[in-house]
């Protein structure tokens, strides 16, 4: 497949590539690049990279596939300092969860030596950076990849069996549709999730304890989503804003309706809103995204 | 403890009931008492009572405690049928989620051969029914109980022990203490999250498809949430509607400040509020709440 590939950005994504691949043992060398000191001992540590590079642009040299797994802030600087060096027919990825920003990005580089395929692997857990990632992260998961038109069929079809060769599913669709869809299925349940956190703790500190005691009745659920990783986040909603506000807009307007449902005390309103859910949930079991397992609290 | 029990509501938390004092073996006789027949052939089939009874009034006679674990809605009609049958010296309590509206109920009964302590097992799963429950429901969860001032403390201790003899941890407070906390640690999330499942299905037929299809990014969590008892959740809403409206208010009034700092791009204050949550994540683990072992999708 790739004879070598470089990660850029060493964090649960970038750690779970390196030992995915590695317990597939379809690529023969990968080579790691993080700016942080402190990741870079890690992933040292646990022998998470053939070779570790300290200079983003060596990182790059001679390899067929580049993988970028930062934070989209930091895209434009990554792709400056490696520009110069990627290997002529290299391909050239990202994993972040908005794509019509990174595709913008790509084409403002306008790189001549590489092939640039957007993509994303639509999987993730609440903790992050190198110790957190693990080989089976992409197993049955869903990853998308975004190119535009003009991408050569070759190319595309190599990146795809990459992310097969990890056990992930693969789709391609247009950078519009994985924004619209990605807004609803992940964007705005992160913001809803840290938004019911903040209002919880906004409690007076007497309540808050006990609210922490009592959180298994449905608030702790929320508490492990929005304990994701900050600085991604705060990328994904910065670079996403338009369309993630225009979900906001909707979901306010719905809950001022429920609200209204509660206030006048319509039953019927409030069971026939909950009876749709049920239906929802069930398509959700059916398309294999969760099970119906009960979650009685994991232990 | 107690010789003879009667459970009135044979749903997920009254059939857990009996399996867990099975387990336990703390009680001599469990009958049940259900108005809806097919329940009661379920709990024929597996056993799930010592005597089934077909009329409310008659199933509470000789029993020294009677639960009743249907949803309030139901409290006045079972209260008026059983109130002339309790046994003298008897204990009746609930299991529901609201605390208020039933010390209100009792309190207007005014019962003369019962102590009546409202209690509420903070234990539950998405599933309903008498198929769903099990004996370990209760383990390590909390239930809340909420006498009020008048109550003798032996019925307190004695329905304490028949708590604990289940696994559970019992606490004492007021109904409005239990209020206030029960509408941020549940009743709020549940809200929330049939109202996010409510945003997402208004989308056009082509994207539901493809959001239920990604739904594993964070929607899908939302999703087992909103899957909750439809009837006990309507009755909860409306019980306990004016705590309710309050704290979605709060939650909005958070959430147009959220919504302002992601279209004003402002990377500091979404930082600063993500720190935060990961904080408040933290005190839910430390607390024993939650695990810390990430959750990447039951399989």
């Amino acid at each position: 497949m790739f004879d070598q590939i470089s990660i850029i950005g060493c964090g649960l994504i970038g750690s779970s590539i390196f030992k995915s691949l590695k317990k597939a043992g379809s690529v023969k060398k990968i080579i790691t690049y993080d700016n942080d000191k402190s990741v870079n001992e890690v992933i040292e540590k646990n022998n998470l990279s053939d070779e570790i590079f300290n200079n983003v642009s060596d990182a790059v040299k001679n390899s067929d596939l580049v993988i970028i797994a930062t934070p989209i802030s930091s895209f434009e600087k990554v792709l400056n300092s490696i520009k110069d060096n990627l290997k002529a027919g290299s391909i050239l990825t990202d994993t972040c969860s908005v794509k019509i920003g990174v595709s913008k990005i790509f084409e403002k580089m306008n790189l001549k030596n590489s092939v640039c395929i957007p993509g994303h692997p639509v999987a993730g857990i609440e903790n992050s950076g190198p110790e957190a990632g693990f080989a089976d992260l992409f197993k049955n998961r869903w990853t998308i990849l975004t190119p535009n038109k003009k991408i050569d069929g070759q190319a595309i079809k190599k990146l795809s069996s990459f992310w097969e060769s990890m056990g992930s599913k693969v789709k391609i669709m247009t950078d519009e549709d994985h924004d619209k869809i990605l807004t609803f299925t992940s964007h705005l349940p992160h913001v809803i999730a840290y938004n019911i956190v903040k209002t919880s703790m906004s409690n007076d500190a007497s309540v808050k304890d006990d609210i922490i005691k009592y959180s298994a009745g449905g608030l702790r659920d929320f508490t492990r989503i929005a304990a994701s990783d900050p600085v991604m986040w705060r990328d994904i909603f910065i670079d996403n804003s338009a369309l993630i506000i225009q979900a906001i807009e909707k979901f306010i307007k719905n809950l001022d309706e429920f609200k209204k449902a509660i206030s006048e005390k319509d039953g019927k309103k409030l069971v026939e809103i909950f009876e749709k859910s049920k239906d929802f949930r069930k398509s959700v079991i059916k398309a294999g995204q969760d099970t119906d397992k009960p979650d009685f609290g994991r232990k």
